[in-house]
C-alpha cells in the first residue's frame, strides 16, 4: 500500500516528550512560501499523535507569525492544556530554523459517525466539476506548486478576477492522487483557494493571513469537496474572509474564518 | 474622577515578569458562574499592560477549560509570542485556585481612528431602545447578577423564547453606570446576550462555550451598541453562533463566533 502524498508529506515523528519533527515539503507552496493550510496540517499531524483519542479538530486557531521555509525540517512542540472525555484542548508551536512560525490553539475531539444536524447551511448551486475552470498553476506571475498536489476547479463566473464583481470564490477541491478527504484534509482545504478579494479588487499584491480559525463539523464523505469563500468586511487593509466546505453528499463539513491583510501593489 | 465598575472590576496588577493578578468580582455572573466575556476581559486587561502599544484585540480566541470562581482572586500569565510594528501575538492563561480556566491566543494591535471601510456588514433594522424589552434579571430560574452591570434591551419579537421561531437574538447593550464603550467593552458585549438557540429550542439546560473568537474591526463611538447573534449550524449537540456588533453610528465594530455545547435538560 502506498501512502498518499498528503500523508507522506505531513508525516511527523515523535521525538519523545511532546516534540515532533518533520519536513516542510516544497510541493505545497504558493510562490516561494509554503501554503498556510499545509503548515497547519503539519501541526495537526503532531497533535493527532499527542491526543490519539481525539483526532478531529473541532475548533482550531492558528496565528501565522512568520513565513515557513520550504525544503527545510520543522519541529512542532505540543502541549495538552486540558484533556477531558469529549475533547482535548491543545497548543502547538511550529518552529523552523529556531524561529516560531505558527502558534496553534485547538479543541480536538472525536466526530465519529455523528450526523444529527438540527440546523445547517446548505451548499450553493454549483456547476459540475466538468463545467468548472481549473485554478491556474500560475497566478499574477506566481507559480503555485500546490496545484501539483491539489485539483481546484473554480466556478466559471468567478474564475477570472477581472470579470468578477464581488469578493467570492466557489470551487471544487480534491487531492490529485486520489486520497479521499478526512477532517485533516478539510482543514487544509479551507486555506487553499484563491483569496476571495481577488474578485473584488482584481490584482492584489499579497494577502497574508494573520489568523485562521476553523470549525470542523463532521467527517466528509469520499469524493470532491465544495468550498465557498466570501469577504464581507474589509476595513483599513484588514479583511475577514468566511469559508464553508461541504462534502460530495452536500453535508456541511467546515466553517472557517480568517483575518488577513490586504496589501495593494505599490 | 470615579473609575467605572467595568474598569475597577477588571483591574489587573503587574506582579513583575509577565504575571498579573486580579479578582473575579461576583457582579458579572450568570447564575453561579462568572460570565465568559467578563473572564476574558480580565485576561485582556493583563494583555493591554503586557503590550501597551497594542491595546486593541484585532483577533482573539479563548478556550474555556473550566468555570471561573466568583469572589476569588485570579492570576493571568501572559506571553508575548511575537511583537512587530503593527501587531503583537500574545498568549494568556487565566488561573484560579491552581487550575487553568482560560487559554487565550490574541493578535493585539492599534486600531487608532481608522475608518476606511471598503466592505462592511450593515446593521439590521431595529426598534429604538425605548421600544425594546429588558433582558430579564432571571432566566429559567437562574439569577443574572450581570444585569446589575449591563443594560441589555432585546428586540420585542425575540425577547420571549416561547414565541420565537429561529435561533436569533438582537439587542441594544451598554454599561449601566454610563461608561462609554471601547474595544475592551465590545469584546465583553460579544458574550453577554442570551444564547441565540433559546429562540429555536426554548428551554435549554446549559450552553457552555468551548471556544470564542472575536475580531474587533474598529473603535466604537459613544452610546448604545447593537448586537445580533445567530445560530445557523447545530450538529450533534455542538452549535456555532455568529455575532455582530455595531456602534451607535452604525459602524461594524466586532465579528464573533463561538463553538458551544447544547445540553438539553435531562
Amino acid at each position: 500500500m502506498t501512502m498518499s502524498q498528503f500523508d507522506t508529506e505531513t508525516r511527523m515523528t515523535a521525538q519523545g516528550g511532546s516534540v515532533y519533527t518533520g519536513h516542510v515539503h516544497p510541493h505545497w507552496s504558493i510562490g516561494a512560501n509554503p501554503n498556510g493550510g499545509y503548515l497547519l496540517s503539519l501541526a495537526v499531524a503532531a497533535l493527532r499523535q499527542a491526543v490519539p483519542q481525539h483526532p478531529d479538530p473541532l475548533s482550531i486557531t492558528v496565528h501565522y507569525l512568520r513565513p515557513g521555509l520550504p525544503s527545510q525540517d520543522c519541529e512542532v512542540r505540543t502541549q495538552v492544556v486540558r484533556s477531558g472525555r469529549t475533547l482535548s484542548t491543545c497548543r502547538a508551536t511550529l518552529v523552523q530554523d529556531g524561529a516560531e512560525r505558527l502558534e496553534v490553539l485547538a479543541a480536538m475531539g472525536d466526530l465519529g459517525a455523528g450526523s444529527d444536524a438540527r440546523l445547517s447551511i446548505e451548499a450553493p448551486p454549483m456547476p459540475s466539476p466538468a463545467e468548472c475552470v481549473p485554478r491556474s498553476g500560475h497566478s499574477q506571475g506566481v507559480h503555485l506548486p500546490l496545484l501539483d498536489r491539489l485539483e481546484i476547479l473554480l466556478h466559471p463566473e468567478e474564475s477570472d478576477p477581472a470579470g468578477a464583481r464581488r469578493a467570492q470564490v466557489t470551487g471544487w477541491i480534491r487531492f490529485k492522487d486520489g486520497r479521499e478527504p478526512d477532517t485533516a484534509a478539510a482543514l487544509l482545504f479551507t486555506d487553499t483557494f484563491p483569496p476571495s478579494v481577488f474578485g473584488l479588487l482584481g490584482m492584489v499584491g499579497w494577502v497574508p493571513t494573520v489568523e485562521l480559525t476553523v470549525h470542523i463539523r463532521r467527517r466528509p464523505s469520499a469524493g470532491w469537496m465544495l468550498g465557498q469563500f466570501r469577504t464581507h468586511d474589509l476595513n483599513d487593509g484588514r479583511m475577514i474572509e468566511d469559508g464553508l466546505l461541504w462534502d460530495a453528499q452536500g453535508h456541511l463539513i467546515a466553517q472557517a474564518r480568517q483575518l488577513a491583510l490586504v496589501r495593494q501593489p505599490g
